[in-house]
């Protein structure tokens, strides 16, 4: 019998299995300069040990998106090998601050089946959790793709899909950030004013600037959270594929997108939940990526004075800039979109 | 109003303003390791722990240009984000040692402003200061730009050009560098036997290698940086723009250039510090960069048994190797000649 | 008398010589996390502290490999940087564990001389040594180069080619691995439950994945290693040169193939020797490389139950999958061969 894992089918996952991934991780200051030198994010509160100590973390933590992704990334082996599409992400919520040092684990729970009907494929729906050497959840959520099956005439499981919330309650944000001591937070420092109440539901915020994306650069990320996905990696079979070319890993633009949003939302400081994400379009390398974000709502977090949510529609785009807000369209969306991403932050009140 | 910062225009600025930069950045050795993936320093004393323990260290100190950048790049989206060129830098300073662990932060004085005589443009002079967590500063330096007008008519503000020196004054030099038991300095394990005295004034040294830039490269060194100019990272934008394609952060040439230049001055292991330095041509990714260096000055330091300075002129090619020189021919320079840098480096005596 | 070091020639070697090298290196998390960036490794050992530390580290050592490309790349100033080609390694053995915090520094032995008949050229054998702080050597390995003459007229030294073995004695493995708990080491998170004996010598396994190498990638890791061979970096000279553009460090693809390998033997976590290594064709920049292993030998190691030791043949290939095997042919290799490589790898019994 071979040694290496060709990765599950749609007919290997079964209703309710456990799955623990493979490699834990200790994540390092290493990590978060690649980070840092991927991205650019300018956000005060990951970015400086001193401005994270003055209001009450004992060190900056590490940023919400490269927890997600070492945890997405140790999920891949079993989960999506053979996945067609990643289809969307619900209810993600960061529970625990990570800090250099800590290492983290991944296991998931098979949550929902659905075979399709052309029999070739099936969407498997999968409830994720990240969790820290002292075996607490620093974050979970859910992931659904549709998976390849080896055998077309392999028998469906009985179909079951989950109930999913369209967002995380607000009442249930925050356990990621400790309470705070907002009257040290140094706005000249973290970059702009605006805190909770200067945004409005319905606020529209074009965040200007574009990076270009390289190969190397997202092969380098893609590897640092040890996603084995070989569409983002293997030229040689993707030349044959789908694309003629590497697919960059769908994270890759999240990051960009939340890099860039630091003009216009400095004080957002923490990604608190993901109530659900759609990679409209591929990226590939050479597109330039914009984004801009939409205010969809502002909560008080029960119990908290320090800081409050806010829910926001990031949209990303290739090669078009964002100064007039491209994003749906009806059922569709504008055509350089590539990126919908809907998440609550937290932000000073 | 737009929570997006366009980043100031000529006629936002003050004589004598002064401008608080925002996050604040602590220095890790994922900082450093990406430094050495960069540029592939081998000056021993930021190398490694031990040689600079030796030699009286509490441990390797922050390459003096990594320090640099990342205060530089905190001055951007304030000072030089709508910078149609970077005119000059002077009276650049390393005042304390900066190590792992310590947190940098920013800001900038107006110290002078001369509008353009076409009335689109202005000349903004600031005296920027990196200081540590102690509030102690470890870096000052002049630059000067030239920044658009966001309305030509708008009124110019009286005319202001700051007297700058030509040199940095050797006996201010060494504040970046704890008195050394040179004693221990160890020559095989520094690469090179050469002290102060061995170096003479005209002497003139080709660094020999040539280093191909790809962009990927400069644009993960200039997002470690917290850089945000738009013309390193916006194809989509650039493309359309003077050159047709993205310009590399001026710095990514000196820090080549730096460490190129370990062949011949090995020994000459911290930047005391920049005189002047002009960016001569623009670098573009796929050019190999070359550099030689000529020895200007040599200088005993005040109360300083252990190190002097070399006043040193280092100039970069891109494409044409060193070996005679190239460098200013009259009025001009050599056409490949894209970086002349006027800088004190230390050097056991 | 120029201040620059051109390198060694043939002629500059003497039979006996003991050479210093430059720059010793304090590896941090930093190294360790551009190094999981580079090549994607899985291996729970170097990937966790918390797993390390079960079973008996003190905290997660570094990856073996990145050992030996640092004490690699410090030979190269002295020893490879007239050479032609770099023709072979032997007895190459890990001594002791390295972690981030330790200092590395290198020495090599001149221990053969054998210049070529046209007397253009000569094949120097060194021994390199790699040190920690402690003065303790956690690496040796035997290279032989093939190195210009600067003068074909020099006088040629005595001939002298050193008696090197096959193989690494199994008896002497495992300096660099303590004594483990294996009872502790969990086969869930090391990703597959494959031991010592579920090997059998003969058995070949197609480790299925593919990975693109680009430009910017091999050139940071090749300056993290410090190491300063112009072909890797210098597209100016190397358009011109036998390949029209830019040779990648040998070391990158042995790296790229070990990493590959972790599917299909996922517990085999420690490099402890490398009996011989071929780099039977360049690679460049663009290329896909896929990888496959036979199991040559299987051996226990005296006085020890917790380790074991596979003999493995690891064969990288480039734009061709290896489901097939591709290797030796008769006196040749299959023409899409890159790499064969014999080494020893310790894994739980």
């Amino acid at each position: 019998m071979s040694k290496t894992s060709p990765g599950n089918f749609f007919e290997d996952f079964r209703l309710g299995q456990l799955i623990q991934h493979a490699t834990p991780r200790t994540i390092t200051a290493g990590d978060v300069a690649l980070y840092t030198a991927l991205y650019g994010p300018r956000f005060a509160v990951q970015s400086s040990d001193e401005f994270a100590r003055a209001i009450g973390y004992p060190r900056a933590p590490v940023d919400d998106l490269l927890v997600f992704h070492v945890v997405f990334g140790k999920t891949v082996p079993d989960v999506s090998l053979n996945a067609v599409a990643n289809l969307g992400y619900a209810e993600c919520r960061f529970l625990k601050p990570v800090y250099p040092g800590d290492t983290l684990s991944a296991s998931s729970e098979v949550i929902g089946l659905k075979e399709n009907s052309n029999r070739k494929t099936g969407i498997v729906y999968v409830r994720s959790r990240g969790r820290n050497q002292h075996r607490q959840d620093v974050l979970e959520y859910v992931r659904w793709v549709m998976v390849r099956k080896r055998d077309e005439a392999a028998p469906a499981p009985a179909e079951q899909v989950p109930q999913l919330s369209d967002a995380v309650e607000a009442a249930t944000l925050g356990g990621a950030c400790p309470i705070l001591n907002t009257a040290a937070y140094d706005y000249a420092l973290a970059g702009a004013p605006y805190r909770l109440h200067d945004y409005k539901p319905g606020e529209r915020i074009d965040h200007i600037d574009g990076m270009t994306v390289e190969e190397a650069e997202h092969q380098l990320a893609t590897r640092l959270y040890q996603n084995t996905a070989r569409v983002h990696f293997n030229l040689f079979s993707e030349a044959q594929g789908r694309f003629g070319k590497r697919l960059i890993y769908g994270g890759h633009a999240i990051s960009l997108a939340r890099a860039l949003s630091f003009n216009g939302l400095a004080n957002a400081f923490q990604v608190a939940a993901i109530n659900g994400g759609r990679h409209v379009a591929p990226l590939f390398a050479g597109a330039t990526v914009f984004a801009w974000s939409q205010v969809v709502a502002r909560a008080e977090l029960p119990g908290r004075e320090d800081v409050g949510a806010l829910r926001l529609r990031t949209f990303a785009t290739t090669d078009r800039t964002c100064a007039d807000f491209p994003g749906p369209t009806g059922q569709d969306y504008d055509p350089a979109v590539i990126l919908d991403l809907d998440y609550w932050a937290l932000i000073p009140r």
